[in-house]
């Protein structure tokens, strides 16, 4: 689905382009009277990955990391990103002119920090309001507006100096069907009025993509690897309104919208059609999520009526997080599938593959070849991740992005991949020993094995969050002073972006949002690991539906039931490093792969495989 | 130090007294044109305990219990108890004509909803708002603002229909030592001054007694078993004004406050002077702690400058949870002689006591006893809490309150208890088996004492709270589907109030408070139990001190110290229960009970018990 880096041209800047695209970016600056622009790495719809046409930040400064935002004015320009883009960010803005904010470390300034102490009174703050939210754009204006600076958020200025600048993504929708998705869009509608009129509201309008696509069931191609289309919504007490690209309809899904109740829009109309819209009760509206520039046309809109805006997390995102019971069980039965190509390709690895001669690359397209196999596939749910050595102590590492390390039979390969399928998205992360391995590194597995079961096996009363759980999987590797920088647990859609909220599993406050409580229903990802930087990585994932454990006078816990089903490497694990207890959980969770997995393996080989990685230790 | 209930008069009320008394409120609301009156249970401090001069919400209502509100209008009167008060409640308030409201309970409004549904356009409502804090006032002016109701907030009405008030208490001062608390009033004051300067403020104003008697390095005996003073204070950049009774200083006390640069005045001219103080910079002020008459004095004095007022927790709460060096040492000495102590009362009560002839407060009054003896003794940290059999499952069971329950040789006694001494404030809970015991009891028990001491060997990193370590504590708990209603743990004041923030182990979010991150040099309980209704309850408390652990690349780590060395109950610890590395712990924790408290018995009988009770299990 990704489209390739060549086709768009993006990838073939040099300094020299870098400078005459900033040029010509200054040009259109003053033409439109902004003295400081602001270019963020985002859609209208504040989405996690973003389609070629919303890369103005890469096109303008170099860099083609995921993440980081470009601050232009007319003598100067500055990219902030955070760590695990600074050595990359240096490289490919050498010579650019662009100066590498270290986002994160001490010494340097936020961007608003900066905005403040660097533009004087009477200048003007631009940026395009349809890619920021509006929390975000409020706290920009409302710290700028002290100091007498004005806020520009009208238009794309960088529009005006791309050159070729990539068509916006258009493709058809599909529709997921209710024998996969198990909800129809009228009751999903309904359910969603009823939390509308619970707080007070008669109007939901929302961007969020895969919040939209999850209410009306249809999945777009629009986004690389997040099966999602480009649209908005707005949701009244009786009818609802989406605004999507004409071209992208079907008849199939057109028709099904329509019996929906749902009014097909224009997808560039959605701002007009709300400025004009008659608004008769109160709005709710995620700040954090809905663009500055719709938020403030409903704000406009209203101003005059005795209504207002109701600020709320977005209600869709916890009702998407709650698998309802046929995607339950659709997910538990591709994770079978899913696990089982996993296991063929660790055994291919450890046993036919001509590892010496082959790289990362190779082996992910292994894996990639495996799961497109299997009955539903539609793409990966992300690029896979395999890192061989070293390359796996960086948590982000992508094959596909640089030269792809040869294999050698030594050490460990980190593979991180999954694949959305009509039946459930997946996501599994398992790390095999190719070779010799060090004591160290089997200390560092086994610990890690064990901060993964130890969550997996945990048993918690109704109310806990993420915050509470996440010491279950630490605890391990905390007490030989290990810890890895990033949370260890993310929902996952069904169908959908392979990271979800509101949920998540992670121990420091990270607002409102991570306090969301993990009930039955919910999915989320299991990952500890070990990050050695020049050594190794580690990282075990497997994934999580939350169950109901039981009731009793004292309350209503829950538990978790393992989706995943891969075996854990029996050369890595070394039970000097582990309790009776954490022995007894190994055991336990390879008796069921072994009874899980064995009805998919008709063959010999791979039944013979699952034996033995499943002996007990 | 507790002042009897007798001596006050307080406790004879009959209910035709309590119809008495409202009938003398109504009257003095309604010379003061006062339709509701709400009467808390609190002093002028939001002091968790208060003295009997506080006590009004009792005298009016006729319930004795520690919290609860009293609502009052011409023909209504209701009390707001949560559900650990609700028999006490009924009983006590029998044919008084105050309605119970089962605060908590689903179907029962708040008191602010109560208010805002019951009051009508016009009306008035009554509180003294030196006795709630400005953030809950605020909330009530707000929501009944919009009512068109009114606040009076300037009288004590209740006083005017209290016939035989207590006295205010006033109690001589004392100075705690630099050798007990290892730093000078000086230099805490510098250090505050530190923490105001670099919020933007040149004014702290606060009430919190244990907050200033911490910083003034002066001790009291105002609140029964709290040893504070009822005092307030302004510090400036260069001045501090303390407000406290005249007759509470003492030659060496009021010496010690003016070397160290501070200013006396009368406890109850607070007010007055903060009414006329020339303020030249910004207040901070905790509005949740500082009450509403003051907060609203320094709002109304501060509104025609162009300085403004700076919420934030209080600073000095922070300070003083963070123990410094000599207080460190002090309290490990103190925890030592009081854990001997309490192992002398379990060789009494397992060996020598005439069990079936003594009741919970003769086994209270002989630890209590024992406690008095030892060096620098001033006086329990609370009363203590021995409680028996079905009794043990009431959390806040008081065996003076009631008829105590007679002991027998069979079930558990928990003994809940702690001492205030020069060098510290000690709080430990052992329960003991006093004769046969059921598997069930046995097993509860041995859960308890695997998540009391999961939470003691924690190895955690730097900026974890209490919420990411609370299930530590509740693991084996939860897997068996108990769980107890209360927090963990909590902090403990340096010869101060047993119960101290801002830091504590609980897994619910309880707003930013909670939120405090355990660091090197914190006091925290560590008590989980099983509280089962009508059958028997089990805690184990054990205090620890948060310590250093390691550094490592990937950051720094902390663990606990144990301070508390009373063996755990062998008769009642069952190995089936636990795993291998739980038993572990135990032989752990039982090998440092005997090393540290071995030198404390010279007598054989005791060293022989010790030996025996901290055998490997």
């Amino acid at each position: 689905m990704k489209t390739s880096e060549e086709e768009t041209g993006m990838k073939k800047a040099t300094a020299q382009d870098i400078r005459e695209r900033l040029a010509a970016l200054r040009d259109a600056m003053r033409e439109e009277g902004v003295d400081y622009l602001i270019i963020p790495t985002a859609d209208f719809h504040n989405s996690e990955y973003v389609a070629d046409y919303f890369r103005e930040r890469q096109y303008f400064s170099g860099f083609s990391g995921s993440a980081g935002t470009l601050v232009v004015s007319q003598n100067y320009a500055a990219l902030w990103t955070d760590g695990r883009y600074w050595v990359q960010a240096e490289n490919e803005m050498k010579d650019t002119g662009v100066v590498l904010m270290r986002q994160g470390a001490p010494e340097v300034m936020s961007i608003l920090d900066f905005l403040v102490s660097n533009m004087i009174p009477g200048q003007t703050l631009g940026f395009d309001g349809r890619c920021i939210p509006y929390a975000k754009g409020k706290e920009y204006k409302d710290a700028l507006k002290k100091k007498g600076i004005q806020i520009a958020a009208k238009k794309d200025i960088g529009d005006k100096a791309w050159k070729k600048r990539p068509s916006l993504p258009c493709h058809k929708l599909f529709l997921l069907g209710e024998e996969y998705c198990g909800e129809s869009c009228t009751d999903k509608l309904t359910r969603l009025r009823a939390v509308m009129q619970k707080k007070g509201t008669q109007y939901y309008v929302t961007s969020k993509l895969d919040d939209i696509c999850w209410l009306t069931n249809l999945r777009g191609r629009d986004v690389p690897e997040n099966p999602v289309a480009l649209c908005h919504m707005l949701v009244t007490m009786d009818t609802a309104h989406l605004f999507l690209q004409e071209k992208e309809w079907t008849d199939e899904t057109l028709a099904y919208a329509q019996k929906s109740g749902i009014n097909a829009h224009p997808y560039d109309e959605f701002g007009v059609f709300l400025k004009d819209y008659m608004f008769n009760g109160n709005v709710l509206m995620d700040p954090s999520e809905v663009s500055y520039r719709i938020y403030s046309i409903v704000k406009k809109n209203i101003k005059t009526t005795s209504f207002g805006i109701v600020n709320a997390d977005s209600p869709v995102a916890l009702m998407k997080a709650v698998k309802n019971e046929t995607e339950q069980k659709n997910i538990r039965d591709i994770y079978l599938e899913d696990s089982a190509a996993v296991c063929r390709f660790i055994y291919w690895l450890t046993h036919e593959a001509d590892i010496e001669n082959i790289t990362e690359l190779d082996a992910a397209k292994y894996l990639d070849n495996l799961r497109s196999k299997i009955n539903g596939y539609i793409e990966l749910s992300f690029g896979t991740i395999a890192a061989y050595g070293t390359n796996a102590a960086m948590m982000h590492y992508d094959p596909a992005k640089q030269t792809p390390a040869k294999l050698e039979r030594k050490g460990m390969l980190l593979v991180d991949s999954g694949g959305t399928y009509f039946r459930g998205t997946t996501d599994v992360t398992r790390t095999t020993a190719l070779g010799p391995v060090t004591d160290d590194m089997k200390k560092s597995y086994t610990l890690t094995a064990a901060g993964n079961l130890g969550l997996e096996n945990a048993v918690f009363i109704d109310g806990c969050c993420g915050r509470n759980l996440d010491i279950l999987a630490r605890e391990p590797l905390w007490k030989v002073g290990s810890d890895y920088k990033c949370g260890t647990g993310h929902g996952i859609g069904f169908v959908l972006n392979v990271h979800e909220g509101p949920h998540g599993i992670r121990w420091r406050f990270a607002g409102e949002a991570a306090e969301t409580k993990i009930v039955p229903g919910m999915i989320v990802s299991d990952e500890p690991g070990v990050y050695k930087e020049g050594e190794y990585g580690i990282r075990i994932e497997t994934i999580l539906l939350c169950v109901p454990a039981f009731e009793t006078a004292d309350g209503t816990f829950y538990k978790f039931d393992p989706l995943t089903f891969v075996p854990l490497d029996r050369t890595l694990l070394d039970k000097r490093y582990l309790t009776d207890e954490q022995i007894r959980e190994v055991n336990e969770y390879h008796a069921l792969c072994r009874k899980k997995l064995l009805p998919f393996f008709t063959d010999q080989t791979m039944r013979s495989w699952l034996m033995e990685q499943t002996e007990e230790l």
